[in-house]
């Protein structure tokens, strides 16, 4: 910026220094058009709100010449076909997860999150101030894609269970619904990891399909009513200590905008990535109390099921980075960010926190 | 940025959809200018850097017809006069912290921290998605401002200290420099709260005129020195779980800006405010571990004193809402918010956290 000296008491009088020389004229109609698609419901609104949020503020601050309509799962692309939508061009935009397109290559999980990973700050930390941005768009670039951060979950529960687990042998054989890389963790402790939709889980848990099932936090768990169906709800997501949300922009688009409405969207996209972590801290106390009155027993996983799955986190990801080069390089870097994350939360963010929940407030 | 280019390649080759109608034609004069006076020197990068990001954004996003000048503490009012700056319209805008303002009313410190109050994340929560932001915006209407959430430093260090802290008696004619609402909590525990700014703290304490002395964190710590002069460094700040930065907004000067640049100003303030928060984190580790290395004794306080000043504090919320009409109606709010939150963080956050903090990364 700068061209900051202009100004020195220019124009005194109005509201206080502020000088409004004229009111931006600007044509009515819309000069860029884009459509969003997301791999959510709307009535997952935490999510699905923000990518309205998004599309809301580059519509006023555009003054109407940059819509970006939104839709949701299915109505353009089905849930997971928003990537290859926006790699090839068929859509300018998308809002999604990007761990769901581990299959496609590993390293799209370390822009979500992976198990044991870093929590919400944390990864918005490596994301905004760290190496994660710079790389992950490097990555990204082979799918035509350039990403911005637009929202995290925070840490998630560990789900809904039939039967209690008291020890990490109650994994073996269990089927599980779990969404994203996690399944590849609790695969190689012995349970049986479905990918299913939102809108099937419910069903399959219900007639004993599944006998498990994971999804976010109490807020959204609670509207798709596991509660009535499976009585213990455990914690963490050790799969999912804060996981991202992105929009991923197709390079052409981006390169086309102005440079005006490229910060527009850079600006948005932030109060985007804010606003869903408020958003779901916010909801999921209430909801947790209402889950917790109706009956639903609260647990943390067994401390040798945690411990199991750390240790095959951790085999497995340097088996990755044994095979997978893409991988090697974000994770390496990751790795060392994570490590110094933990070691400085330690001291004033858990002292803090801990005292806290301690008390009777 | 500079109106770069806009559309350099208008038409050709755009992603499938895009449809560039016209290049936006936009007078090149700037129509609004701005001065935003800052609390802070340059040299806290970390939150000075943020008022940088967001004038630029600004700029970026209106072509240039929205220029905000960005102004150091001193510059053109002394850091605690900005509030007053503001009010009078003698600048449409500044940067401080909240609780800097409790001499004229103790509800402003609820805009920042108060001892034992939300942590960082929480704080956002209450602001964007709870009745924080609400509440706040109705009680700075008396000082002619509106508010914007502008950055949080996370969960400050407790500070440095020449002699240990051994118990809660230790605290006893203790002479400390400490910002903020802070001062009114150590005071009723026996100790001598001074407010002295940040270029003269280190002085005073090698002189031996203080004992002990609190600023931010590891980052900002280490560039003040006060590691050279006092071994011991304690945490958690109690007094500062998640301290928020503000824009403060002119209210007159707001509503004259055209809707397009209130919504800019609305997502800028956004990405500040989720930016310094990540700077903050990206950077304390490093700054951790100097200390470390070059001796710094890390403490937590000891528990009597933490429970002692967390009795005291509650005590004297209970006092302020018998005598401050406006503090007792926001701190209201906040009391039942922080319970929520410290009830729902202990499940999920906090099991993730705990468990990944006692592992070898």
């Amino acid at each position: 910026m700068r061209r900051r000296s202009f100004l020195s008491a220019a124009g005194q009088g109005l509201a206080a220094g502020t000088a409004v020389l004229a009111a931006p004229a600007i044509a009515v109609e819309p000069s860029v058009r884009w459509r969003l698609v997301s791999s959510f419901p709307k009535n997952l609104d935490t999510i699905y709100g923000t990518a309205e949020l998004f599309a809301r503020q580059v519509a006023a601050m555009s003054e109407g010449r940059f819509q970006i309509s939104v839709h949701a799962a299915g109505e353009i692309t089905p849930p997971f076909g928003v990537v290859d939508a926006v790699q090839q061009g068929a859509v300018e935009c998308a809002q999604t997860a990007a761990y769901y397109y581990f299959g496609k290559d590993e390293t799209f999980a370390l822009g979500c999150a992976i198990p044991f990973g870093l929590n919400s700050r944390q990864t918005t930390a490596w994301m905004y101030h760290g190496n994660g941005l710079r790389l992950m768009r490097e990555f990204y670039r082979n799918y035509n894609i350039i990403n911005f951060p637009a929202g995290n979950t925070g840490a998630q529960m560990g789900g809904w269970f039939r039967k209690e687990i008291k020890s990490a042998a109650d994994m073996k054989g269990l089927k599980m619904r779990i969404g994203g890389f996690g399944g590849r963790i609790i695969e190689r402790i012995g349970a049986v990891p479905q990918n299913l939709p939102a809108g099937d889980i419910y069903a399959a848990l219900e007639k004993g399909t599944i006998d498990a099932a994971e999804f976010v936090g109490p807020y959204d768990d609670l509207k798709l009513g596991f509660n009535r169906i499976a009585p213990h709800y455990y914690y963490p997501s050790f799969w999912e200590g804060g996981a991202q949300l992105d929009f991923y922009i197709n390079t052409k688009a981006w390169d086309a905008l102005p440079r005006a409405f490229q910060a527009m969207v850079e600006t948005a996209a932030a109060q985007a990535h804010v606003d869903m972590q408020a958003d779901y801290d916010a909801k999921n106390p209430a909801a947790l109390k209402e889950l917790y009155a109706n009956g639903t027993k609260l647990h943390p996983f067994p401390r040798d099921l945690m411990n199991l799955a750390f240790k095959t986190s951790m085999d497995y990801y340097e088996e990755l980075s044994a095979k997978n080069p893409a991988w090697k390089k974000v994770y390496s870097d990751y790795n060392t960010f994570r490590r110094d994350q933990n070691l400085w939360f330690r001291f004033a963010e858990m002292g803090f926190d801990e005292f806290m929940q301690a008390q009777k407030l």
